[in-house]
């Protein structure tokens, strides 16, 4: 792997359990010595017995100058004592546990360590909830990592009645703490004999999950004698690597313990997957970005400068404009005309030019462009680099009169969504200069719709609304997204699909579809993905689908279009939703609702809250 | 200069003009060698004469694509034609020019430079402010950058009637722009012959200055030969220091362009006052931090930590302490009983400590202190530090019942504003155990206010209101800040002093007083800046009054009661400020308002905005 290669990989973020060092300073010394990056310890010291309701001045536990600052905020998680148990059923012992966790949160904030550490053991965890939410409430700036087993023991066990799913468990948590972005899970990996089915761990990965804890009993001893994970504990890391999550070693063995975060940096190295696609995203993984308004807003050389780095998107339009020109008849003078709409700074134009010289062909070629400095490039290409074998039009191809109609007419017009770019009214526009036997390249494009589980996106737009916007205005607007932290619910089904060019005497780009989706396994509904796939020209096709993406096209995220709220899911359910593309003089805007498995407010209606603008 | 020093010196960014080159990026690749950081140059090439409405597609300037769009937008400011006179009165030069600037200021936009560059040549622009405020209102990214001299040549003619201080064309202009904060000022260096006024250039300092323009015909030859700059354009720069302009060089004479900017680096260096002030506050210049909640909120570690790392601070504290103890009477074995109220984490305790060692005389040492997890680490020092020489007290100042009184009644409970963390409260609460023989350290504080012009200030207020409060609200709040783009329109005058122990019948903390400043020269009021100063035994002070600053000390930054809007001021006028300090049953707060040279509406009515909590 090249020195590049080996910057790029993922950074392996490994704690290590330390219950009760006597010296903690030292401890953290040591282990930040071995490689580890932090330490899980108790902050209340259990030789102290407290009684918390005392005006008697008492230790809580240790003194915060023992470390500075800086490190108690780095360096440590907090784990609450495990004898609290505010959700017992006794009366006094639940009191008293409510009060220790009260003062361990308190303490935890004044140390100002940036995680605090609960277990959950059982399913009914209301009262902890309660507790913690209480704090979350008055501004209190740590993370609460929530630990459970990845799959619980009673699963394979033969002797128990209730087998318990601790996602439930979690799931009830978090939605008692309202979603909160603060409260994060932690996994216990699961161990060899009882593996996670591949669905529930897909489901994982569409949670908060903080990190994964790995006893050093589940190594392996490697022909050297190092330690080493199974290949079925590698597939489940591999799986987290995209959602960044830190690793836990708990040291329950006898062992070099800096082996361990060797091993685990090593194979963060070894499995992460580096392509054209996971360069190019690094660091925009759940981004919310709002879709472009191209028909209203000239575009920045900065977008027409990624636009153009996409060599696939590009070679593939180019072989579609080869088939199209190749198709067309040899025989007389005639030369084919091409004309490119939103040439933008030509690439499009740059590709006609080459199947012209390939096929060795005349071709007339049109650049029909709205923004006047995008023109301005043209110019120069047309006089340096074209040979004036170009003719420029500086306008909007709805209203453009030409002084003869086209054979071929190319166009990039589409969004994440396929249509949502306005490609259909613009073509719609531009169809006028076309010959009635000409083609439109793209012939056909797709939209698709799938379910999905993202709280990471619920709550990126619950908590970073704009001053100047309602919290409704924000959830009826679709987000163009790398999708990583989520699960996908259900695969992805066909919604609307527009053909070009379209001869009807009346033509409505207006549509409506209703969706049902099965959904396997309990979850939540967060809102629905959006993707797009596009026929260029017979064979040739474009994809973001993800049955189908075109390897390597990194020209498109997909669509996102939320719910209000998340919808709780149970295996076996559906999911009804009804989608509608509208249209009036000026504007297109999409609406959608839930029909099951609860019925929801209609998304949008009117485009009060985002539409795309014709002019 | 240590290698640390040089590492925090300010950097000096580096421009120069280049009109027209040929080849613009054989331009920047050169000046980037020579050491600048940017260019300045047109970004319509004049060789185009542009029609701007016409449908032939035209050219504009150079093609995007000879530089990469992160060079565009990073290493050059466009400068706008200068023959664009949007305030001609020639009907149809100034429409033809406001074509020509709408399309020059959408190109900037296509290509993303950082900054435009305008320069205004007459006291009238509001053509000019209109077009460029139409266009920052469409959501333009760039900066705007208003070149103007910093004195007008006309100050210093004998021929013309009219001189123009160009303060008030920049101040007509940016008020046009409603003082948005992408509107900043570039100053031509005034030369040696004709030098500003101190008193103008330290309005300048309160101004958005983003550079200083300085031609090479300014500079000297050294006795090496090489250019350097006279002691009066040295000492203008050191007053620009503090608020990051960058500087540009304007080549009007022969000579190695590379030694211009390694002269402005050595400047850099050599200018910055490095002190205990300046390195604790880099990084924090004109950024809001809300006031403390002392009594509602338990302070957390990084909070102690950074208050006991000031030495200044509890070294005239424990001078103070040393004096009382030293005065009070050595017969008999009385031990004199020093009660530390709001003990924190121990620093005072120390200091109490450290007096009785040094006098070699025993004291008794009570620490008050409400905090729960600050006990838990004052109980480790009184067991493994004090040897048991300290009684603890749990319990909140103003409820404790002590076992005896005391003869020294030591806090430090003061806010930047002296009383604005209910220090006056607090001590009445705890005089109570106080001898009516004994006394209070601080004995008494004054706080102090000065009409202040911070553009800076107020547009932060304005730009970063958080989405749950109102804009209102945000105005309304008193802010602490470490000032530096800032103009100090008047000298401070004494606000209101609080005296301990207080012995009156009927203890009254509410207060009100009207004070009037004398306003020098023309410039805007945003707000006022407050400070205190405190006696805290015979004659050992702290303030952080500007004019009395106890050297070295960083504990306190000044405080800034806002206005919601921006207040002209004419030279010589007057300012009427009427304050108020009141409380009620559960809060303090503090009400303001203007009657000269308007009257405003009288801010924060009822603490409705701003209010200090009492329990």
């Amino acid at each position: 792997m090249s020195e590049e290669g080996e910057e790029k990989r993922k950074k392996m973020s490994v704690g290590i359990f330390c219950s009760c060092p006597t010296n903690i300073k030292g401890a953290i010394e040591s282990m930040l010595e071995y490689g580890y990056h932090f330490i899980v310890t108790q902050l209340a010291h259990p030789n102290y017995t407290r009684e918390v309701q005392s005006k008697v001045p008492r230790a809580i536990g240790r003194t915060d100058r023992v470390l500075k600052s800086s490190e108690w905020s780095r360096l440590l998680v907090g784990q609450l004592s495990p004898n609290i148990d505010v959700d017992s059923e006794v009366d006094h012992i639940r009191e008293h546990s409510t009060d220790l966790m009260n003062q361990e949160l308190g303490f935890a904030s004044h140390l100002g360590v940036p995680a605090v550490w609960i277990t959950l053991t059982k399913p009914d965890n209301v009262q902890f909830a309660r507790v913690l939410n209480d704090k979350l409430g008055s501004g209190f700036s740590y993370s609460v990592w929530v630990n459970i087993p990845m799959v619980h023991p009673s699963r394979f066990s033969p002797i128990v009645d209730v087998e318990y799913d601790t996602w439930d468990w979690w799931n009830d948590f978090r939605t008692y703490c309202n979603y909160d972005k603060r409260v994060g899970v932690v996994l216990d990996l699961c161990d060899v004999k009882h593996a996670i089915p591949t669905a529930e761990l897909n489901r994982w990965i569409g949670e908060p999950v903080k990190a994964i804890v790995i006893p050093t009993s589940f190594f392996l001893a490697n022909q050297h004698g190092k330690p080493v994970l199974s290949r079925l504990h590698q597939d489940i890391i591999k799986k987290f690597i995209s959602v960044d999550v830190q690793y836990i070693i708990k040291n329950d063995t006898e062992g070099d313990l800096t082996l361990y975060v060797r091993y685990l940096n090593f194979l963060g190295k070894k499995l992460y997957v580096q392509d054209t696609m996971s360069d190019f995203v690094q660091g925009c993984e759940d981004f919310l970005q709002n879709p472009l308004q191209p028909l209203t807003e000239h575009l920045e050389t900065n977008i027409y400068e990624i636009f153009e780095k996409d060599q696939v998107k590009y070679d593939t339009y180019q072989s579609a404009i080869y088939k199209a020109v190749e198709a067309f008849p040899k025989e007389g003078e005639v030369e084919p005309v091409v004309m490119v709409v939103g040439a933008g700074r030509g690439p499009l134009v740059q590709a006609v030019l080459n199947v012209a010289y390939t096929l060795n062909r005349k071709v007339n070629v049109y650049a029909v462009e709205k923004n006047p400095y995008a023109i301005n490039t043209l110019v120069d290409r047309v006089n340096n680099e074209w040979d004036n074998r170009v003719t420029l039009i500086c306008q909007d191809m709805r209203s453009y009169e030409p002084p003869e109609k086209a054979d071929i007419l190319v166009s990039e017009l589409l969004g994440s969504f396929g249509d949502n770019e306005l490609s259909p009214e613009c073509l719609d526009g531009a169809q006028r200069f076309l010959k009635k036997s000409g083609i439109s390249i793209p012939i056909s494009y797709t939209s698709y719709l799938a379910p999905l589980q993202s709280l990471k996106i619920y709550n990126e737009i619950r908590n970073n609304r704009p001053a100047d916007k309602t919290l409704q205005f924000c959830y009826e607007t679709p987000y163009v997204v790398h999708l990583a932290n989520y699960y996908q619910i259900a695969p992805p089904q066909e919604l609307f699909t527009f053909t070009h060019p379209n001869w009807s005497e009346m033509i409505n780009n207006q549509r409506y579809k209703k969706l049902r989706f099965r959904c396997e396994q309990a979850c939540v509904l967060t809102g629905f993905a959006g993707f797009f796939d596009t026929v260029l020209y017979k064979d040739i096709t474009l994809s973001i689908h993800p049955e189908t993406h075109t390897p390597d096209m990194v020209s498109w995220f997909p669509i996102v279009f939320p719910l209000s709220e998340p919808v709780h899911l149970q295996a076996g359910g559906m999911i009804d939703i009804c989608f509608w593309r509208v249209e009036s003089c000026d504007k297109v805007w999409y609406e959608w609702c839930l029909q099951s498995p609860i019925k929801t407010g209609i998304m949008n209606p009117g485009g009060r809250s985002y539409f795309i603008k014709k002019h």
